[in-house]
């Protein structure tokens, strides 16, 4: 794994970083007092208003600007609803565990962990030149993950092709390989149990009489399908249209690590796009974004153990077919350009195909929006061609009409073989039987019609299977029913639209976008900054008096006052701790702006305004540096704009 | 209960409003292809822009306008937690099975409905003058709830104490009247087996290991309790303050009916306000507030068996001690500011406190804010003073110190008794039990230190009781031990602070709203109208092009564009229906205002600006429409105030 550096390129010190977010209350451990819960945490006021502005932007970039169709489902569901979209028998994980210990480990994980461990032993011993005999032995060894041990170049070979692709294995697949490696307890080194499912979802019980098992839902998108009927007609019965949905879901993680990259419950906002199967999946759109380059990751070069990218435009990738429509290639470029204005950095996001196996078997494509982290590179946004498949198990299942169905341009003439039943003599010849001989004849088909025609034309009499009446086998003769080729005409055409799905995990793209955005600044010690873009930053002004005298009180409350009018969020901060400190603190914080008043502001009503990237400060009047801080944080303007039309302010040292 | 009417007068029609909201998916029954599951709903695309708004408009109100500290904690919470908040023993309502039809009914609402049905029954008998002998009759026979039966004057008050105050019963009480009034099964007339306590939480597992159990949260606030002590950190451990909570609850409701009112998931908003205990709990905002009139229904009236309602000042409610503090006040009075913005009618809402058995042991006071509907005053935000038992409970439990330490501006001095171990004497003489009499020593009481000081002076030595060690009882002489009266200076004052909690159930906000701002216009058929405040609106604006010619689509395209651009969402209607009837529909979808794009808007770029509410039209150019919307969405100016400068329009019937 390439290391990961920051923009000024220092490589992200995890531990500093991580320990700076919970001291500012980024996040926090879930119920740390009670010794916290694995994989459970809770926001603080930044990490809330940076979650609460993420969520705002999406709204606008997707539900506002694409016209989509927001609903809000509940998360308790029924086992039925989960049993038919096949979450019940699939949404697991395979788990191993140790015998002795009762430890459990995600068998996928402890792979990687396992052959990760023995390459970075492997690279160790090459530098150290180990010989071959004390490899051997060394493998025996308790811990062995932890040792520099040489492998054979094949043996190198095969653990980068499993590590490639190491989401495409099953469990049986998973219990080979850990046999074949002979994977263990890492640090017990005892022997594991075979892998098996473990089911993530959470299961519960609704009402009084526990007679209804429900589940957590595992994802918002059940919920949009369940209402497609209703939301097509909300949408006067025009197609495409999407729905979407921001909301918490839920996954019983088996071990979860890696703080908020793996979490037992967590924010998610999903997009049903729902599109004629026909005519090629086509986006009105598409031309608008077919220029944009995107870096790809496909699935051929996965399968042949390589993680190696490629840039080409989307209007390419789909023209080649490596993209498999255009209304899946729009949303990729769509969510390409929702996270770099999260400020995500463009080296650092890639698109990786699916592999087969690694896909639903209803799935026609599928693409994650990987951000690269000290973690590795994390799926943050999945993109998922998913078919026709979840309408139609739901329709299957329940017989709701979850179709569309829309007039055709041209009548549709079909040739087709009917049977008509005489009903005067019919009825009084089955009686009791008379419907299902009925059904078993409707349900003859196009082949055996023309065959029973030709029979009951040559013979005056034909034998029907009609299971469950006399023998099985029914005579009908002319007198009872007629066979012929005839037209019929079709007006209208019923389908079941496919559906493209971008899920975004927000908790994700909220880590992975901090990793990107945060550095430190050379200072006597090291000083942790966030540079949110404006937008993002979960305060966007920092009001700093340099002195607690009552003259400054007014000029701050008017500051505020006139800032939280125009919808500027900003925070004073009149403590005794010394200008530097104060500034330093909302570096970590990620604050943007910062506006000092001074001595001279209560002169002449001025006032300095900061710019935490580079701490450059300029100097103007109330009104001109409240009208600037509007215009930066819409984005009208960048700090380099504001430097060319305001004078650049040296009289404090505010480092 | 009183008759609910609309704005325009009418009795409001629940089954035709709430056939309208199904039928423009503001909300709708979660799964119902699947049959449904009582208590659970989605909500549509109208319903999902109204609770976004509102809760929009909450984070305005309260988070940003206070300063508040808003976190966003887990739904899953482990067992101890709620244990010793005291949900898992208490966090209950009281259930009666009928043993013959397996029917569970809660408790306190079977009696609400048999007694109110008797009430009602009394009064149609009254009206029919129906004699004594027929009413003792006609109680013995089935369904007796529907019968019109005259009751004594005395059983009339009696059953009108018992509803006034149905919430202060707990389950024995409710028992003892369930036999006194011979309360059954309202269908079947069978007796119900006396009532259970069901737990209302709904439960699951954490982990693959099922050995961590769990609940989903049943309010937001134990999240904001535990972190208590990083909040008041973050904000460097300024007192007061507030922190705040946006998130999913659940309660697994007994029998949920009455829709929106009463649902198994729901969205809460709540406010911890961290208070401290001393000095009376004022609040710095009081006076802002003190003279806004408050519609309040107090624990007297209501034990007395009355719901009369006073008019009064917060000023005077806190002066004469009927609201608890200031603190309480200063929330009470900005719940129903922010309650007024979303436009419900203060002649319906009224401020009910509870009764001392309704209010949980620790309360110092409680205030809910009741709206009414049509079935009936529904308890819509709950603001109790919870004291500092929360903080308090979870200290205890785990240590953590969930407290204020400050700074006393004078030093406080004690006079006690301290009791000092010669320890150099002491470690030899009692070895392994050392630790054991140290801490007995530690634990006396003041009172006891007194009396063995005395001891101590006279007899040269004492008597302490130690568990576990010799016979319970240890012996110490002067040489071991003394124990004087001595000065201690205290200069920092500890203490847990008590929490105001203003607490928002937004679902039911939003029914019992909707239901103050419905009323029907009078036309052919009666047609309904939303009247949602701009603010809350879902869509601010509707387009509606007159004709689908090509020279209208670039007028509509640019409106769309530029109104997005600020911010207004819109959406265009270009279906061929009449204007009428799209504007119809959108008068039930609340949409506040309507551009009509005309043959006159193409040739002079001019459009007609209308009002939902008054139908009545205005004409302007593009530029001056724009400005006006955007400055009524912003609620700068009314619809009076456009009218006085713009000209009516009346050119065509939109009606």
């Amino acid at each position: 794994m390439a290391t990961v550096t920051t923009k000024t390129g220092q490589v992200v010190d995890r531990l500093a970083l991580d320990s700076m977010l919970r001291r500012r209350l980024f996040y926090t451990p879930s119920f740390e007092i009670y010794g916290g819960v694995s994989g459970l945490y809770d926001y603080g006021p930044p990490g809330c208003a940076v979650m609460n502005n993420i969520i705002d932007l999406w709204r606008k970039h997707f539900v506002l600007e694409e016209d989509m169709l927001e609903v809000d489902c509940t998360m308790l569901t029924p086992h039925e609803i989960l049993k038919t979209s096949g979450h019940v028998e699939k949404f697991a994980d395979w788990m191993c565990k140790d015998p002795k210990t009762g430890e459990i480990f995600r068998a996928d994980h402890l792979v990687e962990e396992v052959l990760e461990a023995r390459l970075k032993g492997n690279k160790e011993a090459r530098g150290q030149k180990v010989v071959v005999d004390e490899e051997k032995e060394a493998k025996k060894k308790k811990k062995a993950n932890t040792k520099a041990v040489k492998l054979d170049d094949a043996v190198v070979k095969e653990y980068e092709e499993v590590l490639a692709q190491i989401d495409n294995y099953d469990g049986p697949e998973l219990e080979k390989i850990i046999a074949k490696y002979d994977i263990r307890n890492p640090t017990t080194d005892g022997n594991l149990l075979p892998p098996v499912a473990f089911n993530l979802m959470f299961q519960t019980s609704i009402g009084p009489s526990s007679n209804m098992p429900g589940y957590l839902r595992p994802e918002t998108a059940q919920g949009q399908f369940l209402n497609f009927q209703k939301l097509l007609e909300f949408n006067q019965h025009s197609m495409p249209f999407a729905s979407a949905s921001i909301g918490k879901s839920f996954r019983n993680e088996i071990s979860p690590r890696a703080g908020l990259l793996r979490v037992r419950e967590f924010l998610m906002a999903e997009i049903e796009h729902f599109v004629d199967p026909e005519g090629g999946k086509k986006h009105a759109r598409f031309e608008e974004v077919k220029d944009v380059e995107m870096c790809l990751l496909n699935r051929t070069v996965q399968l042949a153990g390589s993680t190696q990218t490629e840039k080409m435009t989307i209007g390419r990738a789909v023209e080649i077919g490596l993209v498999d429509n255009e209304t899946l290639g729009y949303f990729l470029v769509r969510i390409q350009q929702f996270l770099f204005k999260l400020g995500v950095d463009p080296a650092r996001l890639r698109f990786r195909q699916h592999m087969a196996n690694e896909m639903a078997h209803y799935a026609a494509d599928c693409w994650d929006a990987e951000l690269q982290t000290s973690y590795g590179w994390i799926e943050c946004v999945g993109c998922a061609d998913r078919s026709a498949y979840d309408l139609t198990v739901h329709k299957n299942k329940t017989g709701a009409p979850l179709v569309v169905r829309e007039p055709r341009a041209e009548p549709l003439k079909i040739e087709e073989w009917q049977a008509d039943l005489d009903k005067k003599k019919f009825g009084p010849r089955f009686k009791k039987d008379g419907k299902t001989v009925a059904a078993a004849v409707d349900a003859l088909s196009q082949e055996l019609l023309e065959k029973l025609a030709l029979d009951l034309e040559q013979q005056g009499k034909i034998e029907v299977d009609v299971e469950g009446v006399g023998s099985g086998k029914v005579v009908l003769d002319k007198e009872l029913i007629t066979i012929e080729k005839r037209t019929r005409v079709e007006n209208i055409r019923e389908y079941t639209p496919s559906v493209i799905e971008p899920s975004f995990g927000i908790g994700r793209i909220f880590y992975s976008m901090i990793e990107h955005i945060y550095w430190s600044r050379e200072a006597d010690e090291a000083r942790g900054v966030l540079s949110f873009p404006p937008l993002i930053a979960p305060t966007k002004v920092l009001v700093v008096p340099l002195s607690s005298h009552a003259s400054f009180r007014p000029l701050t409350q008017r500051l505020m006052t006139t800032l939280r009018r125009m919808g500027v969020s900003n925070r004073v901060d009149d403590s005794s701790a010394s200008i530097g400190k104060r500034y330093a603190r909302n570096d970590e914080l990620g604050t943007p702006f910062g506006i000092t008043v001074d001595f001279q502001s209560v002169n002449d009503n001025t006032f300095t305004l900061r710019d935490r990237d580079s701490t450059k400060q300029v100097r103007a009047s109330e009104e001109e540096i409240v009208q600037t801080i509007k215009s930066l944080v819409d984005g009208e303007e960048t700090w380099e704009d504001i430097c060319k039309r305001l004078p650049e302010f040296t009289g404090q040292e505010v480092e």
